[in-house]
């Protein structure tokens, strides 16, 4: 199928999802008091998304119980086995956004950043106390929401488990990117596993817990999650060559500015056991003083190194293996769609 | 009982407990990579503290499966019903200490504070960014750990719910005491619900959770829950009587602090209530500007409006309330020494 076809077929997917997710984000994590604490948290996931892990979410819930997408309530869903049928599969997919966005909030105080999804960040919007308090308020609504699903307790806990261990994986890889930023010698191995606990985990556990909690094998849990983490981790590559790839406007903020940063990448790490120069590569220290002639330069330097071309292959390989993960699953509709999202992470134009 | 045998009790049963609450910190959560994350996470937790909290729930552990303190394992504790002699409450009580470390982290960084525990704050010790890092890291393991207590999976469940919410509430109470810094009329209600939120709803959940996973019934849940919720309030209170009442060399800290900073307390909002002109009773801006003589007089003040009277007061009353909910325990030492720790925390000196 052409990439633009994949294309489609993953935003509708999103997109008829979008509003259920909207709806239940809503439901599930609602006002409260204290007033500013709540509107500090919500902030970001009324600001919008794609809600790319919802989806996963609820597709890989309809591969696995084996029905058709859309056809039943997420909120009483089926259990593989078919003991019951009021499994709340949407109150999974929530957490994780929530989680996601804790992790959005914390992230942009650490990095400093000014904007996310086109608004303040939430320390700007409000103030660093109340952005370190409503991620911390986030953090423990995902739990508190992640235990009414209704699964079979043992099940239950056990996404509960996974919930747990994805976070802390989070942090660790949130610490070592910062570690890296200090360290003159990354071997791209070590960069892979970075961005598989900072970035991939979350895309496994979205796969992996609907799983647990209708009840599926775990030959079949284990297959989602590294689905999950095989096409996070292409992602995640992919975000690093669109960088260097992409016309600024289309890209929204100057290309090549993981350059320009000092950003360490697979790339650049490719590019240094090469022996190229990394660190010359681009002379300007800052995106507004870089010009497109230098980026067109160190872009060339690389492309002759190989390297761009090497994380292309990297991402291909990735999301190969990561499809190859979902032969375990009845073949149906959803399982397509969760192999055209794979796809679809590493061909997307930006 | 004399308060002074009393406090003897306590800090006997704190004591015979600490090695082991110390070792299975250790265990529960142990050095690993990235080492500056886990080193900055785990820094408070090795900085000490009394071991207060888990202590309550190791003696709530004993008192509802009504065995001798000390006598069993904590690792492989029996059951209420005795169908099971292996679930972790030594887990349990590691777990809330966990979260104890983590609120500590992220508040120091709230409130700006530089000294923690004798040591400085970890924001300090490190930075900023590992700070917040470290206490989201705490945040997850102890729902890790949680989930590890061997428990019946219904009532892990629960207690990770309980868990889950207990967490929530502690950050709705720092937040309503963020925003009671800038409110000029707080009811002695809302302040008590805000200490219950900050402070007592950990105690809550550190005398209930052990119950829960040893399968206790519903209604020993509820009472241990609220014995923590009285006892923790009266704490509360305690700490601000202290604050004007005991001498400086022998609090740690400038005696009166709470005044000069303009903090609120029960006593000072009983004070407005009586009409007292509570923002003029010290004139002096900082702790070190503040002189005795002005300390003595602003607490004679608050003694002639019965406002440290009606402290004292409340947190008795609470105190007592707190004991006759463990009435529906069984008759044993560990219920004792539950009540002892109540007495000790309105009577300890400091």
């Amino acid at each position: 199928m052409s990439s633009e076809a994949t294309e489609q077929r993953v935003l509708a997917a999103v997109g008829e999802r979008r509003e259920l997710v909207n709806a239940a984000i809503d439901e599930d994590l609602p006002m409260a008091d204290p007033e500013r604490l709540y509107e500090a948290a919500r902030y970001l996931l009324k600001a919008g998304g794609k809600r790319l892990r919802p989806t996963v979410s609820l597709l890989a819930a309809e591969a696995v119980a084996d029905v058709d997408p859309l056809s039943e309530d997420y909120r009483t869903f089926p259990t593989v086995g078919g003991e019951a049928s009021d499994v709340d599969v949407m109150a999974a997919a929530v957490s994780l956004e929530v989680i996601q966005s804790f992790t959005l909030i914390h992230d942009d105080i650490m990095d400093d950043d000014d904007l996310r999804r086109g608004v303040p960040a939430v320390h700007k919007a409000y103030d660093t106390e109340t952005a370190i308090l409503a991620g911390d308020t986030l953090y423990s609504k995902a739990f508190e929401i992640m235990a009414e699903t209704g699964a079979d307790p043992a099940d239950g806990l056990e996404a509960m488990r996974m919930l747990a261990s994805t976070c802390t994986k989070i942090c660790e890889g949130q610490a070592l990117d910062v570690q890296f930023e200090s360290e003159t010698e990354v071997l791209p191995e070590e960069y892979l596993d970075m961005v598989e606990h900072k970035t991939a985990v979350l895309y496994g556990a979205a796969a992996a817990i609907p799983a647990i909690i209708l009840g599926a094998d775990e030959e079949v849990v284990d297959a989602l999650y590294q689905y999950g983490i095989d096409s996070g981790r292409a992602f995640q590559i992919q975000d690093d060559v669109l960088d260097l790839t992409v016309p600024s406007e289309k890209l929204g903020k100057q290309r090549g500015s993981d350059l320009v940063e000092d950003k360490e990448t697979l790339i650049t790490l490719h590019a240094r056991q090469q022996g190229v120069d990394v660190d010359g590569l681009v002379d300007s220290e800052t995106v507004e003083a870089v010009t497109e002639e230098e980026i067109d330069a160190a872009v060339e330097r690389l492309e002759e190194a190989g390297s761009i071309d090497y994380a292309r292959q990297t991402a291909r390989d990735l999301t190969e293996q990561s499809k190859e993960c979902l032969d375990v699953l009845p073949d149906n509709e959803a399982r397509e769609l969760l192999c055209d999202i794979a796809d679809y992470l590493i061909t997307r134009g930006y």
